[in-house]
């Protein structure tokens, strides 16, 4: 006897990749790595073997630490290759920044230096307006640069424009973690492996996620030359997140390389996306940003966006700006983005 | 096509019940939780359920917070108990202070105040000890107590020793945490309901365990009067313990209430547990703590247990004392059991 | 025997009134309260006396907490009224954001929410850019804003602005803290008692300088309303901020207010900056903001005050926009600005 | 106008060094450094010879660090000496552990693992109960020894005991802090240099005292070797003990060595506790540890203890055992040590 089911499965909205379930691979991950006794705290098999896939993608120094979710990893990440007198520089709408609800300043005393950017992308020239004061006790000292992959509004770096961050950074002592909440989406879009836009062009910690691609829960971070992230396994543990059925976190995330799982749903979520933008862009629907993974950003009257909101759940983004986010998932069908336009397109006539 | 299995789900080890798997009825309720989308971050079905749940056990007011694990429980519950400026009286064995690697300072800043105790299990007078200096700025201030049901040497609080400590706290201001990391084998080996050693007689914040009971991953803080722990839904997430999906860890411990399932499987555990002793001590083994929940802790030679070990896997506990841990699970079967017995009778006649 | 004098006293600068020394008042009151034996950290006779002294001055409920420097009251002083999920809201500009090596993140895992300002000043109108999010837990949560008086740039709320602010911070349940390193140069420059601009409207708690104006080194947390910062006396000691031989720094307080020392020689401070901007503005020299405390922000080519400084030491404010900072402290003379101003047209008629 | 002396100059106690006053040496070192104008934060010439001053008595390589108490000493000191998941082996009755009220754990997240000792004094044997357990990452990594010299019940550490703590420190990969809050009173009760029991055996790093031997409040974190902790500067900027007027403190530090005034005034606090010690054995008192520097630990009855306080203040030491403590000070002179005596006697006698 187990409990019975409390939902509508049927329900599907645009909210975030989220509020989407488990991927049957990721299930099916979690079971193949069940029965018997395995040693806990990733003395296991799969992590094992996570740790052997990982060293192929991101070279052969790199380490894996699964975590239980993006907060974890970004945090942990940033607080590894930094003394205690670091700061990050970042963009202003950094995830790290806006909805972490302070946990880099909290759990590790990060101080965010930030900068505003149009389009969600940190450059050097951006990263520069806050990469000054090193040596000046009563400046926070910049030690890190902090870019998202995909970033927050649905935009993606490409290769060089990652590398020129992270060669700004090196060649002033800072770091470079990449937040890749959606780095399969980002690998499904550019059609290159994670490699080609990380640890080939120049960054030292990776938060791999993924949980919004069809994973359970389970993120982890990826440390590229571990000799800059010294005590990580000590960190994870008095920072709470080290788990003792680690197998099953790695299972989750082994099935998104070994099985081909990461890239085939990122690349359907991405293909939804592209389709909702076509339709409704076809529609006369304007936008603010372009749609280059799985987020559409759309501007849209507030009164319309309350009218397509009661029937189908999503987010504002910036209500001054009346733009609201549309985010598909891997389980976003196409029957699902043809009905939501349709809803969107019948609010819109109203 | 998904993950291979990498490893061999017939191999049992008396190490951790931490080493032991899912148990079908948690897989099952994941399953039922999964399909279709559910608001993130605990706007979800199972959420809403757990906390109705909760309230018929523990009391009208109590409020859960599932979280990833058990030191986020206990970090997290203990912080939102107390001002800043809090301490916690706890024993010097208590996991907390023994295997947390530090969290609760480095998290949250909380400093222990420890005593020894022959079982594992706080006192009224054994508090007394660090019980003291109020408003005295130099001293730390108590204002917390934290024991463990069951303790960590798998000893046993009646109801009227956790209400002599919760009173003695109370009377001294002193907010009362109960780290129930193994609180089903607690409930099932006392044969009384959660709530009769913890709201009923004055604990304040639980920490309830799941994972080693069965689940995949799963714990929650119950708060019994949520007015002595302010900002709860802010410190989970800044402390980077907020599950997007949380659903499935809510549908997890959902299992452990509607499904029975957490009494069944501590039942199980501690069934076996009292077997392994029974069997032992009929061939003149020695025990250092009584056997009242699911863990064994046996005096064995120190040679004899590495030869022990090399069969079947456990580990050591005080090896001054000459005492090894063995830990029964949700899976040990009879036939583990007496296969562990035989091995152990063989080695100790060599 | 004792030490030998190292340096030239007849140097004077217009770098920082933190370059200034001691003012003779200020060394009379230490002797004052020298000799005997005093009740250590706190329980003497000058810092009961500065009790009452702020009693008069703020309100009869306020507390007064004698701290080392001024990042010890600013950070000290918004934990006090924060639980540990507050951010705090202030200006781009704050010498809380820039110059205090992030500190209120390090001890107090405090997120600051920044604004950009034109003249130093918050209003409401600034606040509300980030006083937004209360209940999201994903959101840091605003429950403070930080003002400075006078300003980093040298200008002056008057009491009405800050009445705007703590009303609108109130109105939002936000506290109001008021970082006064320069809190004389504002009530000289107002013609106000302290209490005219801060608790009289509004003014959770203040930072009140000393310093800066003619002290050795002391500081203190005024508490307008202590039930609003429960606890200071712990996070003080806790903070490392409890000076053993309180006596001393309370002493140098107490000549602030008892021997009228705070305005006589803020007032001198400001009336210097006045003279030496008044005969600079007869010269042609522009400006970058108004003069309405002791700091003079010039506009002046980069290679004329290369060669100014060589001669006179001061900093660079905004090197982009040519702005350089001119203090004035209580002991700058007329002589002193006049030869300064000589300097200053020399170089610029070169 | 300055203000009025409050208070009886004429009282003395035997409650804490810190209760007395300035020596007048300090006071005309610290008039020898005012005057005219220096460069803040510690680029004075004060700072500067304390920094040669500091190289000649610990080593070539030796760095200083004034601060403003003994708190932020001990805690930025070993703070810069570990990294973020290191905790501090030291004895249950450091100051470090009892009268810090928490603020190695709060400021640093430091975690203390303590150990029991008869006379104040760690020893190898003490310290191994500790250190174990690194790599396992879920016990706190013991990478640091912290001991006390004079320890808090006034005993003394001869060079070949530090040096043997220190050997185990090292070999076990840990630093080696001493907190030399009465570090004066050690060396001139050794009649040995600084160096003798410090960097000449292996110590790491040191917290200076300077309040407690009588100047109005200065101390200083030595390190031997700064390669072993970086980033100093920025840590006691960011943990707010950066003095801005540090000149002040600097020649405060000055004074103990260039002026002698540091051996001076400690032999003679240790010469009238000696004293004390002495006449009271005459007559008939027992004591609970021996008198090494300037702590008298005497066995008196509660009742009588109090009879005497009322008429001299000081403090108990440990209330179950009828221990209290009595401190001796710079300023105390031979008539008040006798003094005493008479009203100990009187009180005895009754």
């Amino acid at each position: 006897m187990t409990i019975e089911r409390l939902h509508d499965p049927d329900i599907r909205t645009f909210a975030s990749d989220n509020t989407a379930g488990v991927h049957p691979e990721a299930m099916a991950a979690i079971a193949a790595a069940n029965g018997g006794h395995q040693v806990a705290y990733g003395g296991d098999a799969y992590t094992a073997r996570l740790a052997e896939v990982v060293r192929a993608e991101f070279g052969a120094a790199a380490q894996v630490f699964p975590v239980f979710n993006g907060t974890g990893a970004n945090v942990i990440g940033l607080t590894a290759v930094m003394p205690r007198w670091g700061s990050v520089i970042t963009t202003s709408g950094a995830h790290l920044h806006t909805d972490e609800a302070g946990a880099p300043e909290r759990v590790s005393g990060l101080k965010l230096l930030t900068v505003p950017t149009p389009d969600g992308k940190l450059t050097p020239e951006l990263a520069s307006r806050e990469a000054w004061g090193w040596g000046d006790p009563h400046r926070p000292q910049p030690l890190a640069v902090s870019i998202t992959q995909a970033t927050e509004v649905g935009t993606l770096y490409t290769p060089e424009e990652v590398r020129a961050v992270a060669e700004f950074a090196h060649g002033h002592g800072m770091a470079v973690h990449l937040d890749g909440a959606r780095i399969w989406n980002a690998a499904a879009a550019l059609d290159l492996p994670l490699r080609a836009f990380t640890s080939d062009v120049g960054v030292d910690v990776i938060s791999l996620g993924g949980t919004k691609n069809g994973l359970l829960g389970a993120e982890a971070i990826v440390v590229v030359d571990p000799s800059r992230a010294p005590g990580l396994e000590y960190l994870r543990k008095m920072n709470m997140q080290l788990a003792s059925k680690m197998r099953f976190l790695s299972a989750q995330l082994l099935a998104l390389f070994d099985g081909g799982l990461g890239l085939r749903t990122a690349a359907h979520a991405n293909a939804m996306a592209t389709r909702l933008r076509t339709v409704l862009e076809r529609d006369g629907v304007k936008f603010g940003h372009p749609t280059e993974a799985n987020g559409v950003f759309a501007l849209v009257d507030a009164a319309v966006a309350e009218r397509i909101r009661k029937r189908v759940r999503f987010y504002d983004w910036d209500r001054d700006a009346g733009l609201v986010r549309w985010m598909t998932a891997w389980d976003t069908t196409e029957a699902d983005v043809d009905a939501f336009a349709a809803v969107v397109r019948e609010e819109l006539s109203r």
